[in-house]
This record gives structure tokens, C-alpha cells and sequence, in this order.
């Protein structure tokens, strides 16, 4: 009878106790609920590759043009991209999606960016996209960016992916690994 | 006293135990907790529609211009847009607010667009603001970008946004039916 | 042994029922989990400020140009900015930060923009991001924008984030009070 009366106590207290309280202070599990690693290939257009380009700058600072990128870090550089997806570092293998939107250069004595830019996946895989935003301080090793929302397979999804330049040439390739670290799964 | 030590130890595993775990595992309800549909309304300013267009290009690859839509299915072009907000189909519908932000174009061969735009609703209805990310493969019949974030009457809200083109004139109106599913309400 | 009959049936329906259902229509807790304000410093680069501005125009329609904020409330104008963070309203003390990001003006009738930035955090206090994005009608005295997304100390954090204009000097330097409010704090 005691043990009855402690039980609905609890009851009530967890329906309207502590389910409110648990929304912002509950504990939460820092182990990713799905962790996905890809790799994306852009190649900057500069006005001799229009062919192979998959980027290109679209906004630029009164000092600088569409064609060539803006001194001082590229600071004001707007570049728009549809890169291939690859599960592996290859350029050439067979894409699992497209990396699409874009980057600004943003900083005047520092190469660093803000992006913001969607996973659009349609392969036997993954259908589906991951939605992107954050900054790119893209001189350190690694930099993690938010993951704001997701579509198809990846429904309501919310994390943080992990960027590294895994290669890069001159200033017209760059690879980067994304590691991708869902923390909600519907 | 059975039952109170099993009482305590479930109570002891709810709050250190399942509620980290429930963070990430728990099953979740994809029926939404809010629906709304909304159209809006886009024209796009073409050098002789200044009056009227609610859109204006603002970016352009080095081989365009900020007056007339680029080649290649228009990759490259940044729109900005300003476009009333009505509850039917009608362009003509008292707007019950407005849609605002930006798009480009991001493919070569096919119209595909990224979004990052908020619905600013002051109306007798609803107050507030929803924020919208995500691709926009704007030849699909249906396309899902993500809610990620509001304020006011939708604070805090996540979901989904289906859009579909419901009607479009040459390269100069569009208009985009919206359907507004939030799975996380406040 | 009634009890622990109870106490189990309770345990399936936290598990099965009310975890599923709790996930869309919990009762919430709208008390911050985290606090914070910190002041940012814009200083618009005009044509004769190259060495203080900390942002510039790279995006305008076709009746403007990158040097001069254009007419009908700067309508088309993007601008990419990495201004200084500070925990006070002076541009000179020591910054805690960057934000870094891009607004675009929105409208032809009023001052509005769209917003997309971060904070990045690189002090004794705090290391990390918050990633914001929404609708700015800078001409009302606060207005709310949402937090979607934080990394290192804000890691997965979700809030709102309201702006006020607490200075401006013509066209060249405006300050802005963010008062960050995180109702998701992991």
C-alpha cells in the first residue's frame, strides 16, 4: 500500500514534474546515434576550366572579380558548389551524392569561411539530405559545423560534422572528409 | 520494502539511467505536433519590372550579369526575395506575412537551387518567425527542406517543409506551396 | 507484489509509450539552461576605411555597386563581416570572439536583413561556436533569431538569440547587443 502511494507519486512526478525539467537539464548521451564519413571534391572555376569546375565565385568585394580570388585571404570571396560525394578519397569513384551551397570567405588576415550547404544523397544507400551551417577556420587541422536538420533517411537529424582538408592543389582542388556525428535520430 | 528498493532503483535508473540513454534512442512520433500550408509568391526583377518584382539577382558568375538569369540552368545566380505570404494560391490574397531570404542556383545541368530563408508572419493568426535551410531540386514534383528554428508563436519549432512549384510564368513569377510539418513544438 | 506489478507496468509504459509520445508533446521547460550576452562591432567598409572595416559589400542588384550601400533600403545588398565580440559595449576592449557570418538586405520599403553567422569563441571562458541564422527587421528595437547549432562548449546547443541596435554612427558602424538564450543545453 505504502509502495502503491510512492509509485503514483513517482508517476505524477514524472508526467508533470520532470518531463518539463528533463527538456533542458536531462542528462544526454554524447555517443553519436548514427556516424556516416564521406569525402567532397570541389574544383574552383578560374577562368580556364569551366569544363571540369564543379564551384565558382559568384560574389566578390569592390577589389576583386568573379574570375580570380580576392587577396587578403580571399576575404569576401562568395563561391557557389555542386561536388560529387565519394565514400572514399578518390575523385573518380563512384559519387554517393552531391555537396551543394556555398562558402564566403570571410576574414581578412586568415584563410577561414562560413558555410552553408546540404548532402543531397540518391544512391542505393542513402536517399535523403543532411543540412549544414558554421564556420570554417580552415587553416586548423580539423573544425567542427552544426548539423541543422535532415530529410528522407535522415529525418529531423541534428549534430556537429567534423571537417578536414583531407588534400588540396593550388587553388583550384580541395578535398574534404566530412565526419558526420548524428546526436538525434528519429 | 520489496517494492520501495525496486521503486528507488527504477527511479535512480530513470534519472542517471534511461533519460541520457532516451536522448538519442527513444522512439520518437513522426506525426506532427503543428501543420500549416502557405503559398508564396516570387517576381523576379528582369529590367523591366522594377515595380513589381519582390526578387532581385545579387550574384552572378563571372560569365553573367545581375540583370537577365545565367546560362547552364542558371548556376551561380544569388537571388534575394522579399515575397508575400498568403493562405491560397491567389498572388492578389491579403499576405499574412512574408517570405524572406535568399536562393541560388548551384547546378550546371539541371535547376537545382539552395535555400536559407524565414517566414516573418505578423498577421492576427500568428506572430513570429520560422526559419528555413536546405536544397531545393526545383524539378522535382516535391522537394523537403528543413525548419530549423523559430521564434514567437513557433518558438524553438523543428520539422519539415515540403515545397512544390504550384505555378510558375516564363522566368519572371513563381509561385511555392509550402507545407509546414513541426515535429518539435514547444 | 501488487506493486511490483505496478512498478512494471510503469517501466513498459516509459519505455513504450510515454517516451514516444513525450518526444512531439512533452510539456517544456521555457527558462534559458544558459545565459549569455556579448556585443558585436561592425565597421562597413565605405571606400575609405580598408584598414578598420571588418565587413564588406559583395553582392548588389544591378542598380548598385560594392562600394555604396544602394537605394530602397539597401535592397540586394550582400554583406560578409567578421567583426569583433565583446563582453561590453566597447569596441576597443579586449575581444572574447568572432562573428562571422553574411546579411543580406531583404527589402525594398524598409531596413530588413537575413542573417547567417556564428559566434567563434576562442577565450579563457569559452571555446566553441553557436551558429545563428533568421530574420533581422532591424528598425524594431529587439527581434529574435535562432541558435541552430553550436559546437565545443555549446555543443549541440538550440536557443533564441534576440538583437538590439545599440549603436550606430551613419552608415559605417553599427553595435549590436545579442542576448543568447540556449533551451538546449547537452
Amino acid at each position: 500500500m505504502g509502495a502503491r502511494v510512492i509509485v503514483s507519486l513517482l508517476f505524477l512526478f514524472l508526467i508533470f514534474g520532470s518531463n518539463a525539467d528533463a527538456a533542458n537539464k536531462r542528462i544526454r548521451d554524447r555517443r553519436p546515434c548514427k556516424r556516416l564519413v564521406f569525402f567532397f571534391h570541389d574544383v574552383l572555376y578560374n577562368g580556364n576550366n569551366a569544363k571540369n569546375a564543379t564551384s565558382a565565385i559568384i560574389g566578390a568585394p569592390a577589389w576583386a572579380n568573379q574570375t580570380i580570388l580576392a587577396g587578403q585571404s580571399h576575404f569576401g570571396d562568395l563561391v557557389v558548389f555542386d561536388d560529387p560525394i565519394t565514400l572514399d578519397n578518390n575523385l573518380h569513384s563512384k559519387p554517393v551524392g552531391r555537396a551543394q551551397g556555398f562558402y564566403i570567405y570571410d576574414k581578412k588576415d586568415i584563410f577561414t569561411a562560413w558555410l552553408g550547404f546540404s548532402f543531397v544523397f540518391n544512391s542505393t544507400q542513402h536517399t535523403g539530405s543532411l543540412n549544414f551551417a558554421g564556420a570554417d577556420p580552415l587553416m586548423n587541422k580539423t573544425r567542427d559545423i552544426s548539423v541543422i536538420g535532415g530529410t528522407g533517411d535522415f529525418f529531423m537529424a541534428r549534430g556537429v560534422a567534423t571537417l578536414m582538408t583531407d588534400s588540396f592543389e593550388g587553388e583550384v582542388y580541395f578535398r574534404l572528409r566530412t565526419d558526420i556525428k548524428l546526436y538525434e535520430c528519429w
